[in-house]
């Protein structure tokens, strides 16, 4: 890919580590970036981040591999334009944590070259601050082909994201939307109604008591607003029944509380799911 | 307390860390142990944690100062022996987490020298192995004497407190109950809850693409179960409606997740909560 062209919507975190990680990997390839947020554009500009960038996605029109990086409502509305303005053989994907949506998109839009991608690089924060180490590197990276995707588009996909360090996974759609309302989505949710209750019962001066449990338990509860917002409603018939399931243990240990027979089960299932995750 | 003679009942995480912190604190203090477990008491003998230790509760009788730092309920059985060994003028404490139920076994057993005890010190899992520094620097520790107790019993509990490097702070027991249900024993139910659900919902393979996110917010599900279902026992009366607080705001979530209007307040609120934890 060195001598490639190589587009990235979004300029943000996930997009911002990119260019990063692409810039090391391929110092030879010509990266081009698209930003909403002019101040951003300027930013990734004055940093050397990218060799082009504006917001105007006619940007990305030349590239041979165009990710969308931006919040996933904004990758799906940009991807008409996008499919449209990029060249026969321009392979498209995207880094954003929910995949039916996009492919669906991707269908409408009659766009044949994307195929989709999601980096499991996991941070809580956002900004271009933070963008200093390869944070690809060992991570998975689930690539989602559709059902008429050429296997040579997802083998380029998946070139692209093992010289990144990253390790490639291809799954449904589905299957990928169903395991992150469990171990992303649902921690999410928990982490912030956690903070929201907690704070409010103890306010202040009783927050002042919390010790590193809270803290840990809470950390996600600094993510922006508006993106879970997407992500949630985008895999909301997922994450609704995921919701209902821990909604139910915790009634259950809420009625046991005084015994804690059911109490002790759920610790003790919890400590074994705990040691596999681990480990 | 360089020539005094101090008791600590349990000579587990919290007990061993306290000794450590004794012993560097009053290097010339007498410090005797007792825990039910003989292999602990004979650790904690090699290991020269304590001067004297045993399995027999009156290895404490004649201490100026015993602390109780066995589990909840174990505090509780034993403090009315400790109780009736004890000389006139012993200052009794302990360190557990919850502080009305042991107030109440104090006044039932007709310990008057009883101050109860809480230090945050929050470590999630247990052994002498993590007791190496002294956990109590900074951090606050919560006394609750009984509506009788004797100002100067407080005293000597405040200054023991102070030397070891903690911050005390005076609360009524009901008050420390209350906001411990909210910051300290909820959490612990919803890690453990969260990884339950999440494991048996993702399996193996999914939690293969789990983040720091869930990793994080399901730190405390390491927890020792039969700890924490004593604990949340015996503050059931005061965790139940905080749980039933969390469960409401995740049922409104959860109906509300494909609009998502309810999800952002409740993420906005929360993270107004959050820098104020961190603040």
């Amino acid at each position: 890919m060195n001598d490639a062209r190589i587009g990235i919507l979004g300029l943000g975190l996930i997009g911002g580590l990119l260019a990063l990680a692409v810039r090391r990997t391929w110092p030879g390839a010509t990266l081009v970036g698209v930003d909403i947020d002019e101040g951003v554009v300027r930013e990734a500009l004055a940093r050397g981040l990218v060799s082009h960038a504006s917001s105007d996605l006619a940007t990305l029109d030349e590239a041979d591999l165009i990710v969308l990086a931006a919040p996933v409502r904004a990758n799906i509305a940009a991807l008409p334009a996008v499919a449209r303005g990029a060249r026969e053989g321009t392979l498209l994907s995207d880094v954003g944590s929910t995949k039916r949506d996009i492919l669906d998109a991707a269908r409408r839009a009659g766009a044949q070259g994307f195929v989709g991608g999601h980096p499991l690089a996991g941070a809580a924060t956002g900004g271009l601050a933070l963008a200093s180490a390869n944070l690809f590197d060992g991570c998975p990276w689930v690539m989602t082909p559709g059902n008429d995707t050429p296997p040579a588009l997802v083998g380029r996909l998946e070139r692209f994201v093992r010289a990144l360090g990253a390790v490639p996974r291809t799954m449904e759609a589905e299957e990928h939307d169903w395991v992150m309302a469990a171990v992303s989505h649902l921690p999410q949710l928990v982490a912030s109604a956690l903070m929201h209750v907690a704070g409010g019962l103890a306010g202040d001066d009783g927050l002042a008591l919390a010790g590193r449990g809270l803290s840990d338990t809470t950390r996600l509860a600094s993510s922006p607003p508006a993106i879970w917002r997407d992500v949630c409603a985008a895999n909301a018939d997922y994450l609704a029944p995921a919701l209902r399931r821990l909604i139910d243990v915790l009634e259950g240990l809420r009625d046991d509380l005084p015994r804690g027979d059911r109490l002790e089960d759920v610790f003790e299932s919890a400590q074994r799911w705990k040691e596999r995750l681990a480990g």
